[in-house]
C-alpha cells in the first residue's frame, strides 16, 4: 500500500473513531439536559451499544495494523505533524486498552457501577463500613492495572499520567509542599483578621431570568460563542464539547445566592472557550481536545477566578449588576463585592471551598491516593487519616464520613490520579496569568475596561489553538519558559488575600 | 446452530441496527432544535459517518443469513409472532436495498441533494425551466427503480407501498373519485353560503408564553404524556421517537395567529400518543413504529381536526383560552370559536389549506405523480397541468408557479407515492372516528366534558399498542369490518361544513 493511501485510510479510520465519541457526547448531553425521564432507559441501552461499537473500533486488529504500520520510525519521521501526533495519541491509548485483558476490565467496569450505587448510599447513610469492601476492591484492581500497564518505580504515576501525560508525584509532591507551607499560615491569618467582608448581599433572592442574563452578558464579553455553543440547566454543571463549532455548557440556579450560577457559568465558559479555539484542522483527529485535565481545569480557573473574581473584573462589571438587582445590592460598592465574592472560609466540602483553601481540600485527597496506590495506607485506615488531615490543613474536623471521606464520587468511579488536576489547573492558571501580565501590557487595565479580546487572543495562540498537538509541560515551558511552578499561585494567593482582609 | 440461538443473535442484531436509528434521530432532533449554528457542519458529517454504518449494517451478508434461514417456511411459521414479523419486515426491507445497483441508489442520492437545491432556487426565481431537467431525471430514476424492484401491472403501486403497505391505486382512485365528486360541490356551496364565520379574533396579538401555556395544558388533558415527551422550537413542526418513552414534538409561534402553533402541537401530538403507546415489548425490533404513514396521519388528524376543531371541545376549553386571552376574545362565544377555526378557503398552498379543501390539493399532487409513473404525463407539461386542475377542483389558479407547482418539497427529495398517505390520513380518521361513536357511548359528552380517557384507551387498544404488528388494511378491518372508506369523511365534512355555514 502507498504511504498516502496508507495515511488517508488511517485518518478515516480515526475519524470514524471520532464521530462515535461524538454521537455518544451529544447522546449524553441530551440524556442530562433534555431527555424526558421516560426515556432514560431506552437511551442507556442506545448508549451501550454505540460504546460497544466504539470500543470495538478502538481495539481492532486494523486499527492495531494501521498504528504499527505508521509508527515504524523511518515512517513516523515522514508524517505530517498532525498525523504522525494522531498516530502517537493513537498507540498510547490503544496499547492502555490492548495491555489490559477483557475479562479484568469487565470486572471493573462491573466492580465500579456496583461501587458508585454504593457509595451514594454510604453517604446518605453515613456507613463507611458498607463502602469501603468495594474501595478496597476497586484500589486492588488499580494495583493490578498498573502491573499490566506497567511503572517507571512510582506506581501512582502510571495512574497520574492518564490524566495529566507527564505528570510525576516527585512534581507534585513538590508543588503541594509549596502550597502546605505557604497557605497553611494564610488560612490561620485570614481566622484571624478583624477585616472579613460583609457577604450578606451575595444570599438575597436572585431572580433566576435575570441571573440568567446578566451570565450571558458577562460570557459574551468575555469571547464565549454563543453562534458556537449554548447553556442549558443541569443537576451539576459540566462542559461538553462535540467539535470546536459546538461546545456546550450547563449551570444550575440557586435562586437565593448569586455565586452559584455565575461562577458556574465563567467556570464552564473558561473550559468551553478553550475548545472553541482549538484549530479546527484537528477536528477528526485525536487531537482535538485539551491536552490535559490539568490544562483544562487551568481555562475555567483562569477565567472563574483569576478575571472574574478580580477587583479590575467589577470595577467595570459592578455597575452593571447593580442595574439589574438594585434592591439586593443597594448600597453596595464594587469593592465590597470584590471582596464578598473572595470570602475565606476553611469549610468541610470541596466543592464548596474558596480559592484559598480549595487546593488543601485536594492535597489531602492527593496524599490519601498515593498512600493507597503506593500502598503505604489502608482503606480502613481512611476515616481517621481524612479527619487528622481536615484537622491539621483546615483546622476543621467534619462531624460524620458522610461530609468527610464519603462526599467525593471520584473513588467509587475508579478515578484514582485525577483529584490532583484540579490543583495543577489553579498552579497552571496563575502561571499562565503571572506569563500574560509580562507579555500583555495593561492587563488589569483590559478587565477593568471590560476588553478582553488581547487576553483571548493571547490564549488562542499559546495554548487553546494547539489541542493535543503540545503535551503540558511543552506548553508551560513555551509560554513561561519554565516548568511547572507554585509560587506563582501562592504569590497570587498571598496578594489578593492580603488585598481582600486587609492584612 | 440452535434455533434458539439463532433467534437471540438475530433480534440482538436488529437491537443494534435500531440503536443506530435511534442515535441518528437524536443527532438529527438536536440538529434541528438545540445545535448552535457553526455546529451543522460538523453535525452532518457525524451523521454521515453514522449513517454509513447503518446502511452496512442493514445490508450485510451476516442479516442477510439471519433473514434467510429464519424465513424458511417451516422455521417461519414456529417463531414467536414478535421475531416472525420482524423477519418479514425485515426480509422485505433488506431486499428494497438489495435489489438497487449501489451506484444507482448513489445517482439517486446526489441527484436528490443537487434538486433540492435547485428547486429552492427554482421557488425563489419562480423559475420552473430550471428545476425541470433536476425532476425529469429523478422520474427517470424512480421508472429505472420500480424496474429493479418489479410491479404488479402498476408501476405507481410499487412506491405506493414503500410509504403505505398494500395500498393500490385502484383503491385510491375510488377514495379521490368519492372526494371530487363530494368535496368540490361542497366548496361551491361554501362560497355562496352568506353565513361565512368572522375570524378576525384568530389574528390578533397571541403572547406566545401563554400560547405555550394554553398548548401544554390541551395536550396534557388529550393524554400526551410529558414525562415521556417534551415540546421544543423549530422551522417545521415535526415529531419523532426516540423510544416509547422518549417523543419529541416540536412546533413554532406565530405571535399574531393563534392556529399555527395551537393546531401544530395537537397536531403532532396525535403522532406522538401514538408512538408513546406501542407496545414496550416491541422496542428494539423493527416493529416499535407507526403501521404505515396513512395510519399515522390518521392519529395526528383525528386529533387536530376531528376532536380539536369539534364544537364539544371548544365548549370545553373555550372559556380557559378566553382566561388567558380576555381583549383577544373579548364577546367572543365558544361557538363562534368553533366556527372560525373551521373557517373553509379555496387557496393556493397545501399547508395553509382547510379541512375541506385539503384534500383536493394531495388529489391534485395524487393524479400528476401517477400521470409521471405510468409514463401518461410529462415533467414538461406540469405547470399547465397543475393550473388547469386548481382551477377545476378549487377554483383558483397560482399566479406563478413559486405558488403552484414549485411550492412542495416532496419530488425534490424523490418522495413519489407519498403525498396520498396525507388524504388517507384524513379517510381513515373519519371512519376511525365512525366506529368509535359505535364502540364509544356519549363520544361528544366525553370532549365536551374535557374527559378523554375513554377515547385514549380505545385507541391505544385498538391501534396504537400495535406498532407494525398490524398492517394498515388489517387495522381498518379489525377496527370497523370493511375496507378503508371515503364515505365517513365525506359524512363528516358534509355534517361539519353544513353546521359551521348553515347551509
Amino acid at each position: 500500500m502507498s504511504q498516502d493511501k496508507l495515511v488517508s485510510d488511517f485518518r478515516n479510520y480515526v475519524k470514524k473513531l471520532v464521530s462515535y465519541n461524538q454521537a455518544l457526547a451529544v447522546l449524553g448531553w441530551d440524556l442530562r439536559t433534555k431527555a424526558p425521564r421516560k426515556g432514560a432507559h431506552a437511551r442507556s441501552e442506545v448508549i451501550g451499544v454505540l460504546s460497544g461499537e466504539q470500543f470495538k473500533l478502538a481495539t481492532s486488529r486494523e486499527y492495531e495494523e494501521y498504528l504499527t504500520a505508521l509508527s515504524e520510525p523511518d515512517r513516523l519521521a515522514s508524517l505530517d505533524p498532525v498525523t504522525r501526533k494522531t498516530v502517537l495519541e493513537g498507540k498510547k491509548e490503544f496499547e492502555r486498552s490492548k495491555k489490559l485483558p477483557p475479562e479484568k476490565y469487565q470486572e471493573f467496569v462491573i466492580t465500579t457501577t456496583q461501587a458508585e450505587t454504593m457509595w451514594e448510599d454510604a453517604r446518605k447513610n453515613n456507613d463507611f463500613a458498607s463502602f469501603r469492601p468495594y474501595l478496597e476492591k476497586i484500589v486492588k484492581l488499580q494495583l493490578e492495572f498498573i502491573d499490566y500497564w506497567g511503572h517507571s518505580g512510582v506506581k501512582y504515576d502510571t495512574l497520574l499520567d492518564m490524566y495529566e501525560p507527564g505528570m510525576t508525584t516527585a512534581q507534585l509532591d513538590e508543588m503541594f509542599g509549596k502550597l502546605r507551607e505557604k497557605t497553611v499560615p494564610l488560612v490561620q491569618a485570614i481566622a484571624e483578621s478583624p477585616n472579613k467582608p460583609d457577604t450578606g448581599f451575595l444570599t438575597r433572592p436572585y431572580d433566576i431570568a435575570r441571573q440568567e442574563a446578566f451570565s450571558r452578558y458577562v460570557l459574551e464579553k468575555i469571547g464565549y460563542d454563543f453562534a458556537a455553543g449554548r447553556i442549558d440547566i443541569s443537576a451539576h454543571p459540566f462542559c461538553t464539547s462535540f467539535a470546536p463549532g459546538d461546545v456546550r455548557i450547563t449551570t444550575k440556579y440557586d435562586p437565593n445566592d448569586f455565586r452559584v450560577a455565575f461562577f458556574s457559568c465563567t467556570h464552564e465558559a473558561g473550559h468551553a472557550i478553550y475548545e472553541q479555539n482549538i484549530n479546527p484542522d484537528l477536528f477528526g483527529t485525536l487531537l482535538c481536545d485539551g491536552t490535559s485535565m490539568g490544562i483544562h481545569e487551568s481555562q475555567s480557573r483562569f477565567w472563574e477566578n483569576i478575571v472574574c473574581r478580580s477587583l479590575p473584573f467589577w470595577q467595570h462589571f459592578f455597575g452593571d449588576l447593580a442595574k439589574q438587582f438594585p434592591d439586593q445590592l443597594a448600597g453596595v460598592q464594587a469593592e465590597d463585592f470584590y471582596r464578598a465574592v473572595n470570602y475565606v472560609q476553611p469549610s468541610l466540602i470541596r466543592i464548596e471551598a474558596d480559592e484559598v483553601t480549595y487546593n488543601l481540600h485536594i492535597m489531602i485527597r492527593y496524599e490519601i491516593e498515593k498512600g493507597l496506590i503506593n500502598e503505604t495506607m489502608e482503606v480502613g485506615d481512611l476515616p481517621r487519616i481524612w479527619n487528622e488531615k481536615m484537622k491539621e490543613y483546615l483546622g476543621v474536623v467534619p462531624p460524620n464520613d458522610a461530609d468527610g471521606v464519603l462526599q467525593d464520587v471520584h473513588w467509587s468511579g475508579g478515578s484514582f490520579g485525577y483529584f490532583p488536576t484540579y490543583s495543577l489547573g489553579n498552579v497552571y492558571a496563575a502561571q499562565f496569568a503571572h506569563a500574560m501580565r509580562q507579555q500583555i501590557s495593561g492587563f488589569d487595565e483590559l478587565i477593568a475596561g471590560g476588553e478582553f479580546a488581547p487576553i483571548r487572543t493571547w490564549l488562542k495562540e499559546n495554548i487553546h489553538q494547539w489541542g493535543k498537538m503540545k503535551s503540558p509541560s511543552e506548553l508551560v515551558h513555551d509560554i513561561t519558559g519554565e516548568a511547572m511552578n507554585a509560587d506563582y499561585l501562592v504569590q497570587y494567593l498571598e496578594k489578593k488575600v492580603k488585598d481582600v482582609y486587609q492584612l
